[in-house]
């Protein structure tokens, strides 16, 4: 076994303070604080960087975004501290709707995420107002409560870091669910249609790349991608890297 | 792959409010809400239930416990906010000193879980004034400073949830370092004389049963128990344990 591991660490600081300044303003509640440091944990197995498998999800995830009639970004308060200019930028190429939607719901701090949205650049936020709310069924938290004209119209939904329970009930409404997960054996990323397992800190970014690459491409040519796609045998994938980088250890 | 999965989450929840609680009172920060998520990923690794390369670490630890001369506890805000009882039971039994050491240290939060261990039944907690400090070498964070009757003067340490740093530097001065850490490959796990890789939750109330089953021993079979146990071996043998955990899942 080795005795010291030079470990890259310099990616999870800085996003952690990032949080934590979040945490600080009230995008992100201490339930989200928590859920990171999963994260985390699970991004140290993929040594802080990127997959091939997630490069491959993430090629299928554009493909299925541009080719959606009408394409929806949930943001939670995690995603919102993390990459409010990226998840932004990325809404205006595909382009795509963004709705908020949390798991410890409040009409403040939605109001406060859609605030904060706002000032990195989007022009109009969904879901922050108690109107036209529709339920999604089978979802026991208040992340059942959807817009009618977001999620709840949306054929294809983006959803980072989100809970196993709305994914599942996504998905049985007919939708197509693209999760970004760092938990592969999560119920997310099992019951997603895509799941791409990586930081959302790099799956953002390498998500804008991509639309702007793929942007030309024709319909006939988006859904030969997407169709090649296979999330279960992409999930194991992910899982031999994770397995293969802690055998490195034995 | 599996599709869907009865991963016990029980454990997870309870012991998430309970530290969510030791938040609110200020027992907790929130790098130690990112930590306990880090630990929880590594939880979900193990299923959540205590491996029997932990059970064997459990026994070498209370072995060097029973057998020092001046055994110390070192009480992290997690700790104290995890398992108060279990750990000030643990002091007595043994017995051992109770020193709160602090990553993000303050005065207010070093004297707060000082009255929380008393209230949770502690006559005496070291740590928490401003006189008797001594410095351990090579320690860049506030954790270098101990107190000289506890930490500075200990043959033996406990430092459940430790960072690399400190466990690295306090094994340069001699002292045998028994750390508690859900994550086998962190600085802290390979550092430790003797790691036990499982829950704080499930690890001070085992502790607590295995020190009243061996306080009968005698010192030459405590000896034979501490030096047959080999750390390095231990580690590797929990690694194969997460890693047959994920395979599961592939």
């Amino acid at each position: 076994m080795r005795i010291s591991h030079n470990h890259p660490r310099f990616i999870s600081l800085e996003t952690r303070e990032r949080l934590v300044r979040g945490f600080q303003s009230g995008v992100v509640v201490s339930q989200g604080l928590i859920a990171h440091g999963r994260g985390e944990a699970f991004d140290y197995l993929l040594g802080e960087v990127t997959p091939e498998s997630s490069r491959v999800a993430t090629k299928a995830a554009v493909a299925l975004l541009l080719s959606a009639k009408n394409p929806i970004i949930s943001v939670n308060g995690n995603t919102a501290a993390l990459v409010p200019r990226d998840i932004v930028r990325l809404s205006r190429l595909i382009p795509a709707g963004l709705e908020v939607n949390l798991f410890h719901r409040s009409l403040a701090r939605e109001q406060r995420i859609a605030s904060f949205l706002k000032r990195n650049g989007a022009s109009q936020v969904l879901g922050a107002n108690s109107s036209a709310r529709i339920r999604i069924p089978g979802v026991a938290s208040p992340r059942r409560s959807v817009d009618a004209k977001g999620i709840g119209d949306a054929d294809v939904v983006l959803v980072p870091l989100e809970d196993g329970d709305r994914a599942e009930a996504l998905r049985k409404t007919g939708k197509i669910v693209i999760a970004i997960d760092l938990n592969p054996m999560s119920r997310t990323s099992q019951a997603a249609t895509v799941t791409i397992v990586d930081n959302i800190i790099r799956v953002i970014p390498e998500l804008v790349r991509m639309t702007l690459r793929m942007k030309p491409l024709s319909k006939s040519r988006l859904n030969a991608i997407a169709s090649s796609f296979d999330n279960e045998r992409n999930l194991a994938r992910v899982m031999k890297d994770m397995i293969r980088y802690m055998q490195g250890w034995t």
